[in-house]
């Protein structure tokens, strides 16, 4: 390839600074510069348009993480994002090219051209490639569709169920013919939950009478509980549980920050006697059905089913603080930076 | 049907006599004579002649059991039982006819026919109706080919690998291909593990080292997890489960007795970073493929692959003291009572 001037010479990084103890803050994030590479062969030089803001980084935090693997001090955060080519050593890529990839919380990435995929501003807009379309999304379309698996009238439980997977699990879980219940914290999200996203019924897991409020959402008990949160969420769920119920563990939120380390799980004695499947999983495994996903999921935007939402910070330095407000529970929709 | 005169007047009974807190002694059972009831029509008369002592029996003398329903106060002890039919009411039975079914612990049994599947003592004899071709080994067929789905060279733990359904568990995963570690209390078990059941290796849960003797025995993690014990055997097992790996719990026996109650499940983190399925059952919902099983038991019985022994005690009056001795691991093989 030809060696013209790159258009940049410095990306802007964000990198892990410290290990959090309990709930991160910004000063567990620090802010650098670093020379762009040039891309060789068969790599790519992207610039980042947004980034994803996810809470299974938390985890990721630790010094130890068998959740993808912990990430090093010094080392700019790993995460999806999307982009424009701007330098290619690729013959499948153009500059002005869109891709979506791990880009990671930088203003630039050289990355190899197999691990991107093309995407189209045209089929929708930038950000919902991220959200609508994004591996939040996609995460909740392989729990749901291939662990899950809810058939017709079956209650299903999300809890989470306004965050980035939840909102997409319980729209898919009621696409598939099932009827759901969304599990939220505080009033406005649980409104937001049934008025924008079409759950059958929300519970405030914050009210004192939280077992109660799920008994009546739940008149017929729950078959599928689709987990993002662990902890006293799920005891609740899990007590209410039918015969030959599933319930698949995306995620265990609340206890991501806890210093008491996790949470024992519910004891496996009803496991037993109701014949239930609890499977935990990662969406890693199933990258090869994304461009399935990707084709369903405008099919059902286009017929009204399928809606996400974005609560988008701006400027890449934000991008901290737009992860520690997301732990926090204060987001409706899914977090990214535009960079 | 003609009003012939029974052979016999009175049957002897074994009955739930009061709940036991912790460990059941022969106490907690009564022993009471009742009126043989003549078979209408579409039921017969069995005469008991082998019942099964099984330890799930445990969590049903507790007042509240959903494992199959509580067992009343002076309730006889529900029980699969093989017998031999006395006197009929149905075309389909002749006195003289080997049956299987839940005759209870009692000399004698009027059921309806429906309930009750013909038995052949010429394909095997009488008690490995309930060793060999029991629901023991049914549940742990269930388990092992349906559930857990073990490939060749995938290693397979099982807990309370010489019981019944451990033991039937360890055998036909091997069939399957699998490499099959038991785990079993104190030196005796773990010999017969190997020598007599064919696993390819044992580990002592008994001895201090447990966990560098299963590290030992598992030199490439554990994929399938057949649990039968629960509490700290599935601790140490759960630790060692590799990515994808199916944990199918069948029972929890070291905690039907605990007087602290149920323990609590491991913590379902790594069930996400792992991809884990924790899958419970109860064979009763597979009981359509009991003669799948028979025939399939029957030739690798032929092939020298699968066998079971039994551990017999005389006179239904001793069934107490077998229950009590099956809890506490004195057995070897499947614990039965020739009536």
């Amino acid at each position: 390839m030809a060696k013209t001037p790159l258009p940049e010479s410095y990306a802007t990084q964000i990198r892990l600074a410290s290990r959090p103890a309990g709930a991160p803050t910004i000063s567990n994030f620090e802010i650098a510069q670093a020379r762009i590479a040039r891309p060789t062969e068969g790599e790519i030089l992207v610039r980042t348009l947004y980034l994803s803001v996810d809470p299974s980084l938390r985890p990721r935090m630790n010094a130890v993480s068998e959740y993808a693997g912990a990430i090093g001090l010094h080392e700019v955060i790993p995460s999806s994002a999307i982009g424009v080519v701007v330098a290619s050593g690729s013959p499948d890529f153009q500059p002005g090219d869109h891709v979506f990839g791990m880009l990671n919380w930088q203003t630039h990435a050289t990355i190899r051209a197999a691990e991107v995929r093309r995407i189209d501003p045209s089929s929708a807009p930038l950000p919902k490639w991220l959200s609508l379309l994004g591996l939040s999304s996609f995460t909740a379309y392989i729990g749901i569709t291939e662990l899950a698996r809810p058939k017709a009238g079956e209650t299903v439980v999300v809890s989470a169920a306004t965050g980035a997977t939840g909102a997409a699990a319980g729209q898919i879980a009621r696409i598939t013919g099932a009827r759901t219940v969304g599990i939220a914290g505080g009033p406005e999200k649980c409104r937001y939950a049934v008025d924008r996203l079409g759950y059958d019924a929300s519970v405030d897991y914050k009210a004192p009478d939280f077992g109660a409020r799920l008994d009546a959402a739940c008149p017929d008990g729950i078959d599928v509980d689709y987990e993002n949160v662990g902890g006293d969420v799920l005891k609740a769920v899990f007590a209410r549980m039918n015969t030959c119920g599933r319930i698949v563990v995306c995620g265990l939120v609340s206890e991501y920050s806890s210093e008491d380390g996790w949470m024992p799980g519910p004891s496996l004695w009803p496991a037993v006697y109701k014949s239930l499947r609890i499977e935990g999983f990662r969406a890693s495994r199933y990258f090869d059905r994304i461009p399935e996903f990707v084709e369903k999921a405008l099919v059902w935007a286009d017929a009204g089913l399928f809606v996400h939402h974005e609560c988008i910070t701006d400027g890449i330095a934000n991008a901290p603080l737009a992860f520690v407000e997301l732990l926090s529970g204060r987001h409706l929709g899914k977090a990214m930076v535009k960079v």
